[in-house]
């Protein structure tokens, strides 16, 4: 038996199903062995006192990316990633996005290069899908898929992303031939559009009509219909950052019949509230995302939505612009709440958030924190394999858990480029103080401790998640009905 | 006390909530009197062993009015009332209907005098609204609404007439303002287009096709979503042609949590199926229509909903085309389903296909059946004060049915200018012998006793069923949210 | 044709379904003619100005009753139908209640020996079973029934009147043969029983604790239980004065799942709030009744289901104790809340209190006020032949109502005799001025016009509500199941 | 560090959630190590092309106890142990059953002495409790509970056994002061003795008519009932054998309010129907349990609601009676469905027969099946710091399985003393080969290699199952209401 590369020694090792007191062996970059008194590794971390968690999976968040109104977001590969691995994400799933006339093939290439020269951590990409044309469905998407681009994404709404009900039944449909999950930003655009542009003309442009400006309906609306799509087509779904009672309780009801249908939220939805956009002056424009902040009880659902299973990911949607004329304020320094540019950063404080509402102050409990923001989208997204856990022979994907250190979040401690801090003024208890990807220390202390370009692609398989169940609805089953395939 | 001008001697009168022997008197063209031994009149009917009902109410019907793809109706005023009179139906509510670039308030001058020539009974208009310009909603619906047009019709699918979501919120709103009753035709556009085209391009065509074309799921999908945007408004509004029992579902929902959402269904939703599309030939044809027939059991669903009052009426949705290259097969003597005419004849049918089943086969029994096809109707769209019951100071329009008289349906006896059946083959039970509008017969065994052109048009003042409840949805409160209004 | 007996001349005239200006002409009793401008009668009233109702019906009201805890209500039957008239009810439906060890049928007899020397007005009678012994179900419910009572209560809490679960199925199994409806008293006993011990012994023993006693889970515990064994055996019931919202919730998901189960609700539970319960000393105790007094949403939720149709009735539940040791202090002066008697009047104020908050105050409207105060009682207890209308042929049960009066409630206007008015200090608009049974005056401004021993006993065929559907639970179909008969 | 006590070399680990290729090395009866090439093992055992699992947990199962109807198990400890191994369930825990009359405290002791001689496998035991006098509620539970027997079953139904209302009240509050889990048994006591004996009056007594006597409604009926009461206290219940659609229902409802509602279902009920009970002859005897086996649709309803996680675990409900004169038939050779010994064998099956179900044929994922057999069952009954996993520290209880071995189910393979297989006539693919206990093999292929008394008692502490969630009903949160304390 070989001596070890590293032996992570005296702490708690939990997952989402087991805590234990052991010792990790690695080798090679994955989990060699779990035990108690493992021999010695070439070198050593002392993890007495600590619990050892695996590395966070987040399976939303936008990178180097153009926005729905044209400016890019803040963070480059570098800056982004460095941020996820100071919060003790180890896993990040941004964007591939065509944008109208653009050809989705070059477009992933061209993010490909981007993040082969700057990431720290490892990463997969999904597909944004806006002008599926028949060479995207036909030729692009199924070439993409094949090369391990296994989820793809549409927009209900956003004029410059958002596609017809027609197209989204072409998409669904192809990424049912090919096996793929299809992630959905499900909002009523007609009424968004119908009340903004009531709002705006008639003078209510603070940030915080942004709220009024989507209903709730919207959202219980749109997840109605693509539910309906997807039933359809028997193609599974997961609705992204869902944020309201209602828009659960679809959920719910949803998988309550047996549909394949996921769905995730985001820490400004368990954490802030619509009363954040109302702060003064242009306090408010930080908290602009779409869709936008909502109520306390709000929270409520979504916290027992994740207890229950109904929502099952917790995820950043990192949207990172500064508060400048290069970000939130783009459009000049007084802009009407159409004008913000949407989103918030969340990278480096999904996890320290969650851990200090689920493990210490007991919400849920350790093991659906990890369960949540690692195991299962690892699961949902096909990383499996490699990612989401502690086991043997999986990537050595770790964070190191001090429980009982207690930091205050401000301004100061950011490392993505919005220079801002949403949670500024909370202290959290439970801190990552060293974080690995492939048994490589990346974080250490809040040191940064790896080059860039490190990070690798994690070409997916089509996971289980974004199987059919076979059950097509009546109208839609050629063997019924037709004598033939219509797919 | 002055003689009658007519009694109806020795029927039993029924009502929606009461059934008595009783002589009827009529001076004036109304009900002057209800009780025995009334004295003479100068007119006298012998309705012993019959049953003296309220004429019926048919609120969806279409007349003289260009289709959706653009070709026109088989029936004009004339031979359309005379089919509903025969029908047992004195009064109608056909449509006028703006195509885009068209304006509703010339579109109505010209059909109320296409009317004001052939109707032979009563009728009020409801608006279709294809195109809401400026124009429209702050001119011609607010003069038309004002001058007795209470109700707008819009539509979520058909190319030629759907109106987007925005749209559809702007015709919510300002029917809000004047108090009118929105109805809407209400499937998923997308769902229906991308079917349909799928199964034209594998050369599904047959009619049968027609209704695999409409998934039910799109029926449930758009109730929802104008479900949710009538929520958001707080204006009440009446789903067309109800046709699964998935949308009978979504509508007791929103009632049970006090939602102004009204219901109804036709005659082919309840007596036929999916099966008559698949008749052999082009007899399949005859069936199409929109959404499409379904299942048995959907027919039990909606009897249900009938009985429980989540569906409030049954209209004849009367859209008549000939099975020739004038009507269904206009596009050719071999169309694909998508090419023929939509639409079944109805008016004359209507009521006696309800009384057969409701009151000789006692399913729901005859006050529902007075209830559900003249009363309710007649609440629903503000003509209560003189349409769909018995009482002092209503018109007389009447019909004397013989309940024991069997009539086998068959081509013969059709009065509409489609010349066929869709119900042939069927033998009824109970017929309506004589038919009067405020006192004057109509129809008299079988046989046309009245000029056109003797029909009224009823200004309607918008009815309780529009008023909205007042309890706007919180984002749409403007006193909560705005400190001013967003009307 | 002979002259009127009696003309109401110049009244608008109001029924469940219509409203018009007419004289009514009464002859023999009955209703002869509506008209406008009807010839003299012997008699007549100008009710220029005035509203003509049809008499009010309250089906459930306690006369000349032992109660539960063996007490003698406080009213005999002509204290209570002169209340009743009073409040513009005309028919009222109390209990012939059966004690355990006694026989229904002498107990009967002995009710209809009281009724017909008391009653001023016309009555029916529901049978109370505490004790189905074979005799009762075999041989004095079959010919009670036959003889016109069609109608039987159980109870499923209180020490003396319950029956265990297999008893209420031998009751329910009996009424299905019989025709007959079972109305249900449904809490479940468990919950009450241990509450109400614990409470007092731990001295928490004031009225406000009543409510506490009675968990709102036992009312929806109990409805579903009793709905579950009427749905086994495919057997109508009435579920009386529902209380809160999660029981309206119960019996509206049975009715959308067509079982036939009605719901009625009292003016306590529309106007009294468990607040009423703490009012100071021992006031509260006039407000012990059970189920207990809710809270305000449970009022809306009451509103929302009398609206919807899913409660169809509300009765008064009268039961009269005067505030002293006769009455509700019977256990003496300090009582704890268990010892005080439960029960509310209502026979005089059910009417006022329903026309002020649905006519004067417009919540639902008059046409509703008619149907749930006399037309929908009258239906589903068997007695519509002849009461709940206005129409030729039907009993003369009038009541003529001044829409503009205004009166203050108090304990001075009280004809029964507890002496007490529980809705003392409110001002009601609209009061009945003259109120007929069967043509004759019983109330005239207030004054007593009739003697004792006027009413008539209504002999009940079993209505169409008490008719079972045919569509048994499969598990108790005996065609499918046994080849032989279960009943 | 010291070398292995063994190693189980090459095998594939599966836990709840996690799969990998390691070596299990065990020391002093516990996990100590897993990893690639560990050092040797003073024992090894070669587990190449084979699974190794966590040991089931089986958490409902009658061993030597006395049946409702008075008669003694088949199986004492020693037997029902020995077959629980056998089908690679490493952890039992049957029931310390009170009668009315005794003493539970005394109960206990003897089911310890029992178990102490005869346990091959490690048990803890729940406290059936049918008699909650003062004593038993105040002395014996919370001395029992302390002890390490953290839960508590009742019964509703059963004569012998059942208690009211009133008293499951005081055994829940119980149960919440001192921390432990409530499981109960729920039917609905009156409509099973109503029909039984309806039935057995009229000559139907067959077996088959077993599943007619326990209507499907007595299972909604009473979880609603159970349900309702947990949810006034706020005390945790678990929901014993779920057989129905409905039943799953009404949990995944409660469950979606946030109750703490906990459900298992049984083999019984995945993979019989009521049609084996129709089977010739006696054979029919064999499958009465209580509740009875039901349909193919409530099957899919109970694995939906497996994989939604409405059920958390899978247990035997093993109650062993011999068809003969000392089990099944104990009332004589022609029993009536009432006198036949309720309960099936199945701690041998459940495991095997789960396994060809969700590993072989892919239902669910070998990851459920460990979740729903050992994990979840570990976790909700207190014992996971020990069982139910594989994980550093805890006890190796493994079960070996070779994951292609066929095996054809029949009488000849059982090792309890009910001598028959109620699954004989299926082949089933996956087999535990070797099954451990602490390290200690107890199976090698099919040969018992353990002497009996060799199994421990776990002494349970109350797991977070549990707790309350402290959100008690507003009716008796005693700081709200009383400003005392109800407890």
């Amino acid at each position: 038996m070989d001596r070890f590369d590293l032996v992570i020694r005296g702490g708690r090792v939990v997952t989402e199903c087991d805590s234990m007191q052991a010792d990790v062996g690695v080798r090679d970059g994955v989990v060699a062995s779990l035990g108690r008194g493992l021999g010695r590794g070439r070198a050593e971390i002392d993890a007495a006192g600590r619990l050892v968690l695996p590395g966070g999976v987040d399976s939303h968040c936008h990178i180097e990316q153009l926005s729905a109104s044209g400016i890019m977001n803040a963070d480059d590969w570098e800056s982004a990633t460095r941020s996820a691995a100071a919060g003790a994400t180890t896993t990040v799933i941004p964007f591939a996005c065509q944008h109208r006339g653009g050809r989705l093939r070059e477009v992933a290439a061209e993010y490909h290069a981007l993040a082969r020269q700057g990431a720290l951590v490892d990463y997969a990409l999904h597909l944004i899908v806006t002008d599926p044309t028949p060479e995207c469905l036909q030729s692009d998407l199924p070439e993409l898929v094949g090369t391990g681009h296994a989820s793809i994404k549409v927009f209900m709404t956003y004029d410059a992303m958002r596609i017809p009900d027609e197209q989204l039944l072409d998409v669904l449909l192809c990424a049912r031939e090919q096996g793929a999950l299809v992630a959905v930003h499900a909002e009523n655009h007609g009424m968004i559009d119908w009340m903004s542009r009531r709002l705006v003309d008639r003078g209510f442009t603070a940030p915080r009509y942004h709220a009024l400006s989507h209903p709730r309906v919207s959202e219980r609306e749109a997840f109605t219909r693509v539910i309906a799509m997807a039933e359809l087509l028997d193609q599974p779904i997961m609705i992204f950052h869902v944020s309201t009672a209602e828009g659960v309780s679809v959920i719910r009801e949803a998988r309550g019949r047996g549909l394949k249908v996921w769905g995730e939220t985001c820490p400004q939805y368990l954490f802030l509230t619509s009363a954040d956009l109302d702060r003064p002056g242009l306090e408010g424009a930080k908290f602009c995302c779409s869709p936008p902040l909502r109520t306390e009880s709000d929270q409520a659902a979504l916290w027992r939505a994740l207890e229950l299973g109904d929502l099952q990911a917790v995820s950043s949607d990192h949207a990172p612009y500064s508060l400048d004329e290069h970000g939130k304020l783009h459009a000049g320094p007084s802009p009407n709440f159409k004008q913000i540019a949407n989103g918030l950063p969340g990278l480096q404080w999904r996890m320290p958030l969650l851990f200090d509402a689920m493990v210490s102050k007991g919400r849920l409990g350790i093991h659906a924190f990890v369960r949540i923001t690692a195991s299962e989208p690892a699961r949902l997204y096909g990383l499996a394999d490699r990612k989401g856990s502690i086991a043997i022979g999986k990537d050595a994907d770790l964070a190191i858990w001090n429980p009982d250190r207690e930091v205050d979040l401000d301004d100061s401690l950011v490392l993505d480029q919005t220079r801002y801090n949403p949670y500024s003024g909370r202290r959290v208890r439970g801190w990552p103080e060293v974080v690995l990807s492939r048994g490589r220390t990346v974080i250490d202390k809040g040191e940064l401790q790896r080059e860039r370009g490190q990070g690798q692609f994690l070409a997916r398989k089509a996971g289980p998640a974004a199987q059919a169940t076979g059950d097509r609805s009546p109208e839609f089953d050629p063997e019924r009905n037709f004598g033939a395939d219509l797919y």
